[in-house]
């Protein structure tokens, strides 16, 4: 299938008619309002909703600042919008249609794009299997590198929803706590080992009540969409405080996904079965079809004062031994109620060799074996003004559904009077 | 100083007018609004402010389902309304204006109490020394129970907002993963260790921008109020899946606070010093004032078909070793933005004796020492058609500033087809 826009049927092109990601947008000091990327254009949908063009059952849904009041419309109207924008946007010789469609294309280099929706809480799971055993080999020698429970549950932490922000926005080196082993007392100062962790988002899109605990398919079906996700971590930081507890403030200064929400159904074509169970899983984990995608990810780095970036790893989605719905199901477990906003971070995705580790932790062994970027520079962790980009994309036979940038630079420490 | 509402000046009344605590509430069905806890009536807000009785430097705040709006307006709104409220409902001898503020109450009898406001996250720290040594010493050896951390961090985890219900919303029993240290793999089924956390909450009512710590002393000027908080705990749930990431599933089915927040206004006259530093703090953490209060705390338990209450423990909020001013700095230690609604809870407040303790856990020792109950029942943790209840107050000279109850009930675990 093509679209009648010329940029959409590129090779290489992030939004091909198949994709129709959503997003958040706004142009000349507008109110932010609803879009969907096609090519190298933003379609307005406040605009589409006001003409009476696109309809979603109800009141007005675009007309907001985040995609909230579409997503909780629920998988039936998703899936009767998408049949719709496809029918505006393919290429079926309408040309009156064309010409419609055509009012509402907006030029996305003309465009600030927005946090796509308002974050409800944040969840970052741990389910790649060769991070968690190489973080854990690290920590604790191979022998004992995953925990017990790793094999048995989809194991989360609770993150920071007030610091998840859209791609493009920089943010400062975090100060913190930090304590050697060796050291008697931690001292309070800039992290020195600042990273990134690679990873996938889902986006729920409905909820579940209080106490109503969702089977895996259930999960599936409340899943709006993906984004790409850089869970930024401040190692030192977290290592000093994470125990018996968790991450906490080595976790919360930043979360950078990108601007776009791939819908479920764009990923329709790539679904694929996680890996071969090590141990069984208790029933309510079971997955009764594939659940995890085919998408290639990478993440690149560019050092201040370069335009050269390094792909630094390359990696793909597929590889993750726990899906996004199995996390849900298992959030909802215990009867915890999930509401549209909320965003499930797949844990780091991590590949079986250096060039595909999804973090710096593992890239340079914990800084024992640094990085050598193009430039001759080295890295083990991050230096202020490294911008990291990830990207990913689903490869489809002659289109990608791609994700867009998802992009951060590190600003220096802020020192506090 | 009196009101002239008779039932506010009662011995053991818990909202004199000293006290004028924020809450939510609705009468026959209308929309919830914001009001006022005085004696036995609640002041409507909302109609103060339409009739132009109280003022509040802007739009509407208290036409509002949650408290939101009018934290946001900060400090020094809430001193002038503050102000202006006990100006209303003190006994000054003018019958005039007491006739006139009159028409404004209703028995709170009337009315069904809702959460007070919207809670944006719920951050859950480990304040308690005394509950951290009691857990430590269960799982570790009295050697080994406080973390290495725990004298130098006041440390914590992000909880499950979507969790918090208002006191009177009873849940079902959870259900998850459980795993006895012998058995080979989990089991799916009801938790058997359910518990309480005997916790007080404080309410973040203005927030902090991203990047930009905030010290001890703004953090306590960041904080609207405090509530009692209940943070219901499944240990077996917790045991399995708590390493190496923290709580997850064991605290996401039902968090309870009480209806009303009590100012941090009404309690400064029941400023205390957190106890003598064991080890020196950072400097981030000093604290220039004494930012604990003197809260009387007791836990009570109702039995399924009982109408006795046992009064399991009895405790005080000024143990805790971290204020919530220091865990709030600490929060942005890194940067992490804070918005309005978010909550802090305290950690589990426990005294030296076991009559004191704030968690059957350490009530019961891990279940070894059953506690027996008025009616002959025993207790090592809680059952199905439990009531628990938790009060506090602070004692004035004449008056006491009391928080209302904090209560659930238990139901049955859901059984899923």
């Amino acid at each position: 299938m093509k679209s009648w826009l010329s940029s959409a049927n590129a090779t290489g092109c992030d939004f091909p008619v198949q994709n129709l990601p959503f997003g958040v947008f706004s142009q000349d000091g507008e109110d932010p309002r609803c879009g969907v990327a096609i090519g190298d254009r933003v379609l307005d949908l406040a605009a589409l909703e006001r003409d009476r063009l696109i309809e979603t059952g109800g009141t007005s849904v675009f007309e907001a600042d985040a995609l909230k009041p579409f997503m909780e419309r629920g998988p039936d109207v998703w899936e009767r919008v998408r049949a719709r924008l496809t029918n505006l946007l393919r290429d079926s010789g309408d040309t009156a249609l064309q010409k419609t469609a055509d009012r509402y294309l907006i030029p996305l280099t003309d465009v600030t794009l927005h946090l796509p929706f308002k974050v409800s809480e944040y969840t970052d799971f741990y389910a790649g299997k060769q991070h968690a055993f190489n973080v854990g080999t690290m920590f604790r020698g191979p022998e004992n590198a995953l925990p017990p429970n790793w094999l048995h549950i989809p194991i989360g932490y609770n993150g920071r929803a007030s610091s998840v922000v859209v791609s493009g926005t920089d943010f400062h080196r975090p100060n913190g706590q930090l304590k050697a082993p060796d050291a008697d007392a931690p001292t309070f100062g800039p992290s020195r080992r600042l990273d990134i962790e690679l990873e996938m988002g889902a986006v729920v899109g409905t909820g579940n009540p209080m106490g109503t605990p969702v089977t895996v398919a259930e999960a599936d079906r409340m899943i709006f969409g993906y984004v790409l996700l850089n869970d930024w971590s401040a190692r030192d930081i977290q290592a000093w405080e994470y125990q018996p507890l968790g991450p906490f403030q080595g976790k919360a200064f930043c979360t950078t996904i990108s601007p776009w929400v791939v819908t479920r159904a764009a990923l329709e074509p790539f679904r694929t079965t996680t890996p071969e169970r090590e141990k069984p899983l208790l029933p309510y984990l079971a997955e009764p079809t594939p659940m995890l995608y085919d998408i290639a990810l990478e993440v690149g780095l560019t050092p201040a004062d370069s335009n050269e970036e390094a792909v630094l790893s390359r990696t793909n989605y597929s590889s993750m031994y726990y899906s996004a719905a199995q996390q849900l199901a298992h959030h909802t477990s215990s009867g915890c109620p999930m509401r549209a906003g909320d965003l499930l971070g797949s844990g780091t995705i991590s590949g079986d060799t250096p060039d595909s580790y999804g973090s710096l932790l593992e890239m340079s062994w914990g800084g024992k074996t640094p990085i050598t970027l193009p430039n001759g520079e080295t890295r083990s962790f991050l230096e202020d003004g490294d911008r990291v980009t990830l990207r990913g994309h689903a490869a489809g036979d002659g289109y990608r559904i791609g994700f867009g940038d998802c992009t951060g630079t590190v600003l220096p420490a802020i020192k506090k009077d």
